[in-house]
């Protein structure tokens, strides 16, 4: 690999700072882009090297699934984060882990913290997550408190030590929150269906925020054709269901009536066919047709 | 599978309590003994039923690690495990695993308290283990504190949600000992080396509590022949190294003086063959030499 | 579960006959749509139990991708397949396998055998595939010499054994399409992923024909509130990439040329925007169009 | 990592040729002993760097099984070889696969081919082996018929592409001995687990052929502490089960009568003790007793 662009230079070399204490910095990479393409081409033979550009050979793949090509590159990463998050982050099993014993060590003396202006309110629409931020008052008084906390499990932590108290047993009220290190390793494959579930607009702002880095600071500069074509027909693409392509059949057929039908059938509306029902995956498809420049036929009707 | 034997249904139904309040439970189980035996016959042929009886197959693939008929049975647990036990747990990448989300629920109200007498030191001989408990007095203080951090976490994490905070923030600051619950599901053959590593004298005090359940109170009730293999060829196995069967042989030929050579060369002795290093596998040896009748050649020998 | 519909002790007691020569049959299953919602419900708590039916909650689990619920339910099946399509059959990773060793014993005499009007012909379009079969002439002549080489495969075989050829060596010339039998062990989510693989029209026949067989009457009996939702968000589904939305946004807004604009910049059709170029999007786009009752915009263009 | 060392460099580039036409190569690398030393050292902290030489920590992680750290390193092979062989290698579940593909390209035209004194009789001791070869004439023979079957499915797979055969259909009746080829690529932990098992005397002679070399002219240059460990911890020592454990105390306890009990449980002997039984356990566990230099107790006894 040529490493006289600065910039290549740049995402191997760089810690990348994220939350309050936290990091991730690249230790190895096996393999980019041409090594996607030289796996897939012993599927094709020698001589159809010919026929296929790099980069749509990389696009080809990417679009019909053909996965095993991108599993040829392997990356290791050094990561830092609040053991809460790093219990999502685990839940992916294809990975290979070394994490920070705080068995054998004495735990990272390092507890995320909150700002007072960075507590969130509990999402209505979406049982499992947060919306906007909570009044500065408010949120000083969370983070006075949550520094309280913080400052008794230290204390306490350090006293069951001083009193002899085994490592692996001192830490069991440790908040969530500590910071934990790990070295982590996996196959390109593997780590872009990580991003593509925690870049994700549901997923939790922390996990987000590393799996940002990853995806748009690291990845899209160690293997840019196959970021490029991840883009395009995984992170920004759309899926219609069976009952969302008929619907959108109906509407492109102005077969408004059928539409509606429909409509009613998937319990979106109720039996009139006037009223809106709750109905989350009504919400989901009218923001899908909002996406392709397709007005809602039902817009102007009330909810229920 | 017969249901008539009383102690059958008893593995299947009961809720095995675990640590202050914790527990395993069988949700659902998928074959036993004679799957193993059906799956192993399959690469014998119909012709050689006959030769093996059930238990001496089961014998022969455990001796000989062949583990794929082993995971052609499956068991799914219910457990419930302090979080600080569970992220040793879920490192077992092979299970399917659904676990209680605080994200969208309040936390399980428990946290796992630690007797006065149940705090553990840290041990001497190895890194990351405990040895004896403290006294008394001290594990009362101990508790005391350990109750102060519990209730303090506690109030904190009600005022978070009642302020409004979501959950999957509020319970950043939750204790390592807070309960989770999970659904867990796993094939036979990694159940077995998930209890091999977990019922070992160096797994932490908790998690073996619950892989001693499982493997003595589950396993061995739901697959028995398997269980009595397992036993005799893995969890009660010693394996001796190239070096230390060199060693057993000089000592068995009563060849002393090439033994004691060989314990120089290994580093246990120092080069006078007189005094003996600080070595874990010179201990280890020592150990298995006890194991099976045979005197330690150098154990008048002072430490250096 | 219930077994007084006929229907449902069918799924598990016939043995489907597939090709000339194999099968599968449904030898265990653990769990059904119930285990499904059950592990789901796990991360909601017991308070939501009502908000959602189980249909919903399995519709809702299958269109976010939350794969873990699935992942709760197992099949185990018997199968019969010719070692080539057993080839691609294996590559699916995550399963429990036990396959009939022709090391410890004779190979099955079974070899598939094409009939006259079975002859396929190498697609055109799709370098991997096959399209309609060859005249009934031809057919007669090839499948004459197939037999005349399984014939000679099996007596070579017989002599070797005969001559007390080790079972591991006579073996190694078996042509690629003598059956060969397994146990074949899977959970639910890793199944359906490999249904989606395998009933695609892009399979190979013969392992289509597995895969259709075990979705079509094996899974949709088994689980039929998955199947049901697999149909609709999974196999029935089109996903539009970025580019498409872009696309088939300006199509919406009449922007047409826009749209050719973007179809030139995609390289799909040539500079002058008034030819078409040889490229496998566009014509994957085009049957997109047509699937949801848009019509192609240079429809009437000719060929590059 | 420094190439300077001549034998360094030879095992990357070398191509190592195996069986009359199969090969491996070192495509890639990632890590070597250091990077398993880094990942064992997270779990340690900065203090215990001193503590442990990267020697003894590597030789500590092996003995141990703590098999984490050498998931870190990682190597991609491109290897030829058997389809026969293939079938055992891909039963390997952990490593990522590319295969030369049938379907889009024309068949390697190489077919392992046996020469007059490489056939090998069927192994009596063990079902699934092969013993000494067999008579020179009666092998020229075999050859003979090998090479007859060889022309013909060559011929026929050559006629069905000249009448149009689908590739996908075409290859159907190809020997299992025709070569294919594939990117492999593994870690060093899953790496180490099929070496152990196909390295080993029972398995078969193909598929050993390759283990030997990637072991010992690829993975002993790659990382020689892990490789040296990997010997002396796995390759070469040797488990004594709980059973083989009591018999090898009364023996060094000279307490013959009890040891000739456990071996008449243990169904070694007949019930009066003074006759052998057929059985696999008692003959390993005679030739263990040997390696260690202990004289087996009823060595003078005669066969049932």
């Amino acid at each position: 690999m040529s490493d006289s662009n600065p910039q290549v230079v740049d995402w191997r070399s760089q810690t990348f700072r994220i939350l309050d204490d936290g990091f991730v910095r690249v230790v190895d990479v096996m393999g980019d882009d041409a090594s996607v393409v030289q796996a897939a081409r012993i599927s094709y033979g020698s001589g159809t090297k010919k026929l296929h550009e790099d980069r749509g050979l990389i696009r080809y793949l990417m679009r019909h699934r053909h996965s095993t090509p991108f599993e040829m590159c392997e990356i290791k990463l050094h990561v830092r984060v609040p053991m809460d998050c790093w219990r999502q982050w685990i839940r992916h099993r294809t990975a290979n882990v070394n994490e920070y014993s705080t068995r054998y060590s004495e735990a990272i003396d390092a507890i995320q913290t909150t700002g007072p202006t960075e507590w969130r309110t509990q999402s209505i629409s979406n049982r499992q997550g947060s919306d906007v931020n909570l009044a500065l008052e408010l949120g000083e008084r969370l983070s006075d408190r949550e520094s309280q906390l913080h400052q008794l499990s230290r204390d306490i932590y350090r006293e069951r030590l001083d009193a002899g108290v085994a490592r692996e047993q001192a830490r069991k009220d440790l908040p969530l929150a500590t910071y934990t290190e790990a070295y982590w390793k996996i196959d390109l494959h593997n780590l872009l269906h990580f991003l593509l579930l925690r870049m994700d607009a549901h997923a939790q702002h922390e996990i987000r925020s590393y799996a940002d880095v990853i995806g748009r600071q690291i990845v899209s500069s160690w293997v840019p054709l196959t970021w490029e074509a991840f883009e395009d027909y995984r992170l920004n693409a759309v899926t219609f269901s069976r009952c969302e392509l008929r619907l959108l059949t109906f509407l492109n057929q102005n077969a408004l009536s059928q539409a509606i039908a429909e409509a009613i059938e998937m319990g979106w509306l109720d039996e009139s066919g006037k009223t809106l029902r709750v109905n989350r995956e009504r919400v989901e498809f009218e923001s899908k047709l909002e996406r392709i420049g397709v007005k809602v036929p039902w817009i102007q009707y009330k909810d229920s």
